[in-house]
């Protein structure tokens, strides 16, 4: 794996005479209690050395949030047995940040975000804070996945979704990977032996169309609600959201670099100053 | 232009007898008293309809948050002479949404955001607000741009970004469109006289390599600042940071596909299930 050791942990010896175990880092955007991240950190904890750090409250839509303008705070915790955890005050990008000045002193191997509550599919990548972890990540030439589960439930069931992060992750970890490498993987939220296996595909041009649910406080005053129907405008086989329709999981890889390069061809030709 | 009309608004009424002025919806995330947002809409404000709805406090690094979970605030106010402004409790891609459902009642021409105190080249369009709420308006096929000039103090001179902001955003308003277009606009902080021109641009390998100052507060608890050194990892000369650093205004194509398409038809051949 690509990772560049900055300096020796205090926590996490080096072991010359035998093969290091990896270092994988894993967060969410649920917080550090929230069912899916305890189901992640079992589906991978005996493929390497697995630390913690996630937010002390739920950061879901949060996107790619940074904290400025205020401190954070940092907080060891003893609730994953055998596992070094912590809880931060901050986003999950906020947390991959900390996690490697702060906590590991280097950079893990792999950073793993989820397993998110709910999808996060097609445009939902964008305002994900279980991606922006991800992505965080990857722009710091850590190897990185976000996993989510389409099932918003505190009580879903996490079976096929542990079983196919497991999957995904062995794989990972095993093979010399792009050192920018972030996948987007989400579970369908059907029995495990009804997932028909995994298919690398592109973000769909799908979205929430919005409406605000505007009602009055107490006192006469207006405030409005988000809510908003999710609508595919994208029928190509080859997206994330027919892959789940069809009962796949789907792993779209995501890129930090936003140039449209179509478009910026066009322009070089088109604006004139 | 690509505007979808929804339905009439009450406030900005059709008029089928005279050519309609474009209505120029403009936002940010420095906060709607921030002197950028004014002097955005001084340099646009005869091209069109101006209507501000913009965040009620600075939303710096606020990247693509949605409010989800907590109801949202808005606020007529007048503050600026012949401007229909609003400010809202939300994040700048709130506002865009509001401004759509509940202010506008269509979709506006264009979609400006800015100018932002500060640089939003290289990765910044990843933690942006301001990008944010462009890159929102662009999702709903709303053709947009973010301003940032490279100057934070609340006393910049403003002058070099107005007059480039005015050019582009008349010859953007004057040609047909993609009709997800959205460009990163960059300033440099130099006389107006001394900017060169304008040059279309990829997005920088350039970011902040992190740090955190930990203190201890009043009781002895340990708490973190966010600091950091910004680096420029690319040296290419069709990048942003590349046309800033020459005193050339940058102006990068955005897209909110995320699928990183290399990559995808590695792991399509790479990845075994």
């Amino acid at each position: 794996m690509p990772a560049t050791k900055k300096t020796a942990s205090s926590t996490i010896k080096k072991k010359s005479s035998v093969k290091e175990k990896p270092i994988i880092l894993i967060t969410n955007d649920d917080g550090v209690t929230a069912p899916g991240i305890r189901n992640l950190v079992e589906a991978v904890k005996d493929l390497g050395k697995v630390v913690v750090v996630a937010p002390d409250k739920p950061q879901s839509g949060m996107g790619h949030a940074i904290t400025i303008g205020f401190p954070l705070r940092m907080q060891k915790l003893d609730i994953m047995e055998g596992v070094e955890t912590w809880q931060t005050s901050g986003t999950p990008a906020d947390c991959v940040k900390l996690a490697v000045d702060k906590v590991l002193h280097r950079k893990p191997d792999i950073c793993l975000s989820g397993i998110n509550h709910g999808a996060n599919h097609s445009i939902n990548v964008i305002y994900s804070g279980t991606m922006s972890a991800a992505i965080e990540a990857s722009i710091e030439s850590i190897p990185s996945i976000g996993f989510s589960l389409l099932n918003y439930s505190m009580e879903a069931d996490f079976t096929g979704a542990r079983k196919y992060a497991r999957m995904i992750v062995e794989q990972i970890l095993h093979k010399k990977q792009d050192r920018h490498l972030c996948l987007n993987v989400n579970i369908p939220s059907v029995d495990a032996d009804l997932i028909k296996g995994v298919k690398v595909c592109r973000q769909a041009y799908a979205k929430y169309v919005e409406d605000f649910d505007e009602r009055k406080d107490p006192t006469g005053k207006k405030y409005y609600w988000l809510t908003g129907e999710f609508k595919n405008f994208d029928k190509g086989k080859d997206t994330d959201v027919w892959a789940l329709e069809h009962n796949f999981v789907s792993v779209v890889p995501v890129q930090f670099d936003l140039t449209n390069y179509e478009l910026k061809k066009q322009l070089e030709t088109k604006l004139k100053f």
